[in-house]
């Protein structure tokens, strides 16, 4: 297996390719390759190529690029993660789960119930953290796409954003009966997928999700934790869709 | 929402239980419940009760039973997670989220790709821990059946032991051109469920299973970690049975 690198922005079909400062470390520090070393570089939109180290610098490494790959296949259906907020540790689980999950964006959500301070949920460090961590998701995971994230965005205004999208709120079991039954439906172009945070939806969020024709998502009876919830959600869309 | 404690083998229909001591603990000195206060007891095989504090000692609370109420629904299909021997830390992640995912029972597996050292996966700490990590995640949950942790079983063997139920296998998708396409079948009675350490299952093990009528399990095109395959399998074999 190639060891993959992450080059943003290779707009270019041949010629050689700069490493940014980390992917450079992790080839020269970490794997200690050497030039004509043969390895992978993708661009994060779905491009993958074949090349050779041209140069092992720790600071900016280069890549002769081959022939390009096909990569490994992304869904068809362009799905958005909408997550209310989490403690850190967690967050950061459902941010690499989503990725290897397939994802094609995640929006963090800030909703009634987040129990995250704002200066914390509100950062720029905790975005670029996020954006490290989806890189290095989709390398381990293979993909070639490294999902957007989005800066964090209060519940009505995402679920607007979610429009032209099919709508999809998990649901907690207790609050199933209120719920119009488990959505059954084909396959769309784009969804945009709630899951709240550790406190739930709050009543007045389900009623405007609702009316912005959200369909309800319940996985199962048992009470599952949040950062469970978003992979079994993905999971289960996934399997009902065609991976 | 009523605080829940586990009272193992209580086959009473009314009367005083007592209750084992890390859960009086909790109770006790944790919760700080009084007498009188409600409660709701499970027994891990199915049954719960509401209750009241009869008595608050930190080493054996007694709770008086009241009626028996109706638990978290468990599903029709009594599913074995046999998971091949992941770190420490992924193990006990599996075991928690396997729990809330409704398995009936985990069996850790001993395969040839397992690289935890042998002193570590058989000892029986191990297996306690993760017993008690079950129980903490059935109260979490809300189930009142907590799964049975087996001994750590040689693959060969575990696939003799499920010779009486569907058997699953799950497979990354660069082995995915060789297995005979993804199951799609009716929901059996009782599944065991086979999901490999971090290096994979080996081509001796794929086809000892194949020859005992294994169905390949093939979670999508992209690489997923080892801690997050038994939770996407679990995921999309309830959405193909339901819940």
């Amino acid at each position: 297996v190639l060891p993959r690198f992450f080059a943003p922005g290779t707009h270019i079909e041949r010629g050689v390719v700069t490493l940014p400062s980390d992917e450079s470390h992790h080839l020269t520090n970490v794997l200690r390759l050497a030039v004509g070393d043969e390895v992978a570089v993708f661009d994060g939109e779905g491009h993958e190529w074949r090349g050779r180290v041209a140069s092992a610098s720790r600071r900016a490494a280069t890549i002769e690029l081959g022939i390009a790959i096909t990569p490994v296949s992304e869904s068809s259906v362009h799905v958005t993660l909408g997550i209310g907020i989490l403690k850190s540790d967690q967050m950061d689980a459902v941010v690499r789960d989503a990725t290897a999950l397939g994802v094609s964006a995640i929006m963090p959500i800030d909703s009634a119930h987040v129990a995250v301070p704002a200066r914390v949920r509100e950062s720029e460090a905790a975005i670029d953290r996020w954006r490290r961590i989806a890189i290095a998701a989709a390398k381990q995971s293979r993909r070639a796409v490294v999902p957007a994230i989005a800066s964090t965005t209060p519940f009505s205004a995402a679920v607007e954003a979610a429009a032209r999208s099919s709508i999809y709120l998990c649901l907690e079991p207790a609050r199933a009966a209120s719920a119009a039954g488990d959505a059954n439906d084909r396959r769309p172009a784009s969804a945009f997928v709630f899951v709240g945070p550790e406190g739930g939806w709050s009543d007045e969020e389900v009623a405007v999700a609702t009316a912005h024709g959200a369909r309800p998502l319940v996985l199962g009876p048992r009470t599952l934790r949040a950062d469970l919830a978003p992979l079994v959600a993905l999971s289960t869309l996934w399997t009902r869709w065609g991976w």
